[in-house]
């Protein structure tokens, strides 16, 4: 089945469009797991502490959501450790039913794309699938060539692409918004095309677009723009977007889009003094899916 | 000494501007090291043999030229087996006497694009300092928020960027030659105010550019409207650009720019049947500093 179709699924039977992103941020991790931040600790230690809260989060996280997405920075950070750790947290997400979103941002020419794209979707002969991405995001500003590697790969399994159109950090006008059509409207365009060959069953492309839902007026112009795209929604919760303003991103019926939310599920606990830290981040997911399910029929009931 | 004064001594000690470029394409490394590509060998066999390669061409490039440009992708396909034989060929070239430039092209928002600043620049609390990049490539498409963390780093100590403008590959045009200033051109205009303040003694400064080597008239302009930005010209050899395009973008007295050559350097064994690989690849790196040291008074007569 190809990705389009598996994201579909899961969507539908997760009943919700929340995407948690694992954003370990050394220096917020819960007390529990303070060796990750400890300066005094090997980057092994480190690994293993941001691997436990990780797996941790991914036990809040499975049956609820359908994917995860996790930040490739944070676990680079960690050298081979961490390049281990990112293995092994693919792997637990897997196994706890979640799709896993590779948040890498890539972008090189063709031939290094090519090695991208295998590193992170479809692997080395022998590798082990389950440690492999479902899907990536990547940066387009080398054009079309750039992105063809991992379209070939798309097309040859199930794997998905998210593509960088609008960015959701307050300084993404300076490039993204130049020229008219913009920058970013060019680049939805271009999503359009790739995407056409790898439509699914469900109507939808295995091709995505991230597009911030900080700036809802071009979201909403964005996902007219591209109506088999499925979006990622990054910026809702820690970076100010909230229902309302992600609402644009969605076709009928609660489809279409993701919602990301990393800090502020995460690193719940630090608004909860006396909660525990798990506690925090289910409550937190929880809220989310509640405020998010409903057009999806989510059950409110729940939890 | 800030990274912009390193580089001018390193590029006037080897009398010539030739960056190699450490880009181990897994099928076409010589046959000696043949478990590179070896279905039935694991990532740890395949990264040894990818490091024991790279050690040897380091050897061939120490003293001979300035720098070297490991490319991340290559190393990422092989988990973090690769991660470690990253920082292996890191630590050998710095070992060497050679400056590393980490082909990284990260990109990301803020608190992210600080986590990769520090895992290539900076590293953390108690890590290998000579495992770490002198500089690295970043993708400028989220914006100055997504520099600034980079910034802060050379501005720390004595690291450099070298940011995308305009790349080398043939597609480049579908994005970066859009509107009137083009893209490429207002990220230069960004490059140029993103380096005033990391200025060195030489008059250049620590922030680069990465300019394709392949449009030697774009190479002009941009070479004039980025006066004291150090270029990084990649396409030279292999992508088809000769030492009369590079031309461009140099400063008087062949200063102000490396020129990046990869596969026609490291596979030149390739179009040389009996010749021993080492000797084609020390023979084709001669050949690329006779035909771009001239203008820094390199003798030719070397080798």
């Amino acid at each position: 089945m190809i990705y389009a179709d598996r994201l579909e699924a899961a969507v539908r039977r997760t009943g919700n469009p929340c995407l948690v992103g694992l954003d370990p941020h050394l220096e917020l991790l819960p007390p529990e797991f303070a060796a990750a931040r400890d300066p005094a600790a090997s980057r092994a230690e480190r690994a293993a502490a941001v691997t436990s809260f990780l797996l941790e989060v991914i036990d809040v996280a499975a049956g609820r959501v359908p994917a995860v997405k996790p930040q490739s920075a944070f676990f680079e950070l960690l050298g081979p450790a961490g390049a281990q750790a990112w293995e092994t947290v693919v792997e637990a997400a897997h196994a706890a039913g979640l799709l896993v979103i590779g948040d890498v941002k890539r972008s090189d020419i063709g031939s290094t794309a090519a090695a991208y794209a295998t590193a992170f979707l479809e692997g080395l002969p022998g590798s082990n699938p389950s440690a492999l991405c479902d899907a990536v995001t990547v940066n387009p500003l080398l054009g079309s060539e750039s992105i063809q590697p991992f379209l070939d790969v798309c097309a040859r399994g199930e794997k998905g692409l998210y593509v960088l159109v609008r960015t959701s950090n307050p300084g993404s006008d300076e490039f993204q918004a130049q020229g008219s059509p913009s920058l970013s409207e060019r680049i939805a365009d271009a999503v359009v095309r790739w995407g056409e060959p790898l439509v699914g069953e469900c109507g939808m492309s295995s091709v995505g677009a991230v597009v911030g839902a900080t700036l809802p007026g071009e979201l909403a112009e964005l996902r007219a723009r591209m109506p088999r795209t499925p979006l990622l929604l990054p910026g809702y919760g820690a970076q100010g977007a909230g229902a309302a303003d992600v609402a644009h991103g969605f076709l009928d019926g609660g489809r279409g889009a993701l919602v990301n939310s990393s800090r502020a599920v995460l690193f719940a606990y630090r608004n909860r003094p006396g909660v525990p830290w798990k506690d925090a981040t289910r409550e937190a997911l929880e809220a989310m899916i509640e405020a998010l399910g409903a057009p999806l029929g989510q059950s409110t009931g729940s939890g």
